[in-house]
């Protein structure tokens, strides 16, 4: 435990916001099997803690991710490893879409194979304006397959398989105009912006914001007949939730609202 | 049905186009169950009705659509309420994609919550400069679920999950990038680009649009192979028809084509 | 077969690149079903032929390509020729996704209808700054229903309608901008763009190249989870291959790789 508290660090803030840095700077913050370790055991804590309301991922030192551990991979040339590897990662980029609170990448530095990956499987993304992003594996012959679910769930086809096929990097305007990103702003305004775009969702009902979170990944996966009907359900059922009858007696009587979170 | 004709004015225009406004301009053209009502019973005519060859969405006053009714919503705090008003809204959605002729929404104002989901689930946009779209129930406590519905199959999923997160506005060209509206044009010029894109459409073979219209929706939630059958046994079945074959000869003869609509 | 490479020819260069060239310039390299034919033939060719690494599809004479070819077209008129014409192109677009080598269309002027459905299918696209797109089959009474299965994988879907209803054509930075192309460039610095993009992939492993395509297009059709699944198998496949060890030593090394292609 106490080396999974080195590789990962996490801070819970008192405005309800939990950041959780990679924390291997001198490996550019390369997705270890023990950092993913840290991470998925980070997140399923966060899950069922109510205290927690926004979850900003980041890393440490120069780089935000350089993708996996390629020491760690030859290291463990067997099948096996690498089928355990791919599936940690996996099962970390599928519990950040489950988490009930959304997810921002914090992302001031570069983003490759894995690490770009987790910065598409987050719910949002804030970018440094000097952040790149790449899916490099190919050039050390490894396709970026996984890291290319992520990011043609984000970005245009032709766009993903230049970057999959190529294993060039684009900066962040380019990232942004192409939705991998939100934002980009100034290296200097990054913390700033990241906090922003945070409090404006931790002012939210949190209720809403998990039960709408957990529909929008549903729903996208859908036909629009199936997707309207499991919206409509969805919000029926919100508008059940005292948060929802409280938020529309307070714009009504322009008045903020005080969330009960059911 | 006076009441009816009362929130939604139907305008049939000699030239082919049909405009559709939202006249509750004092509650900002939301959307009550009696104006989705009004909605469907229009579309479901219009769906028969040869003459109306394109159909434009629009609203009366200072705002496009605020969506659904805030305070009609608290007066009928029922489940049943909720699941109703729901479908109802998503039945005019899934009638604008199935309708025969398109429909291109006309964005003059704010179009929020289910008015930005209108705005979404129309065929095409065009918004005035000063528009702005937001999913902002989640200011309310009700996360725009369905909204976010037809906005995920506009725009990018972090783009669609920011508005529907943040509750914020985006601007008419920030709408426009992202591929939620198709033209942004000054104000004063909202109604000549509108009706440009209109006569566009209607110089064409109707039975081409209602055929190719139907086959685009349904070729969307299918994988490649299926599409590409789907897509070309609708192509062979449009060439059957007189209109292709006029439209091909006068191509070839260099003179403008005579639609019979067959 | 004279005739065949009268109408498609074809260039291996020594560096591992194949032209096809749609070679009936007075017919805006029209696809009759010939011209499908000997493309179709050459793809299946390629597709074993190891020597070639990435393929590029061009036009000769003024147009990229204008769609099928009308006049044939109303020579037939049976059905039973149309399905045949339109399953013969979607056969090739198909083919072209599962090529195991990249595909860049070269883009110099007209890509309309068919022809635009050919740059949709590509992997990559490459255009001159002079290059318009469009589906204007909708101007001769037939709705580019097949080339919009392609056309709205790569564009947002209110950007597809626009092009399919109105028939208008698009110019290349627009193109660039909603995703059906990659680059745009000066008409007179498109050969050395398109040079050094196919030479980008070239330098890769053809093995990784091949397997990750593969996946690629094949889990844009799974929901997220049966996605990520498939590309774990394929990467932990693509570790077991000679080329990923020799990538991942020669990137520790400091070397450049040498592919074995295994």
């Amino acid at each position: 435990m106490e080396q999974q508290e080195q590789v990962l660090l996490r801070e819970d803030r008192a405005d309800g916001v939990t950041v959780l840095t990679l924390n291997r700077p001198a490996q550019f913050n390369s997705l270890s099997l023990e950092v993913l370790g840290a991470l998925q055991a980070a997140l399923d804590d966060i899950a069922g803690d109510a205290a927690v309301r926004v979850v900003v991922v980041a890393g440490a030192g120069k780089a935000f991710c350089a993708g996996h551990d390629l020491r760690e991979m030859r290291a463990h040339p067997e099948k096996a490893f690498m089928q355990q590897l791919f599936k940690a990662m996996a099962k970390v980029c599928t519990t950040l879409q489950r988490l009930p609170q959304p997810v921002i990448a914090r992302v001031h530095g570069v983003a490759t194979a894995a690490g770009c990956q987790l910065v598409a499987a987050c719910d949002l993304a804030v970018a440094a304006d000097v952040a790149r992003f790449g899916t490099s594996g190919i050039n050390v012959g490894l396709f970026c397959t996984s890291p290319g679910v992520a990011l043609s769930r984000n970005v245009g086809r032709k766009a993903a398989l230049e970057m999959l096929l190529t294993g060039g990097l684009i900066d962040a305007p380019t990232a942004l105009r192409e939705g991998l990103v939100n934002r980009v702003v100034p290296e200097d305004r990054l913390n700033e912006e990241v906090a922003a775009l945070a409090a404006a969702i931790v002012a939210k009902s949190p209720l809403a914001v998990a039960m709408g979170k957990r529909a929008f990944y549903e729903q996208l996966e859908m036909g629009v007949e199936a997707a309207y009907q499991l919206a409509g359900e969805t919000m029926a059922c919100n508008m059940m939730a005292a948060d929802a009858a409280e938020g529309i007696d307070a714009f009504t009587e322009k008045r903020p609202p005080v969330w009960r979170g059911d």
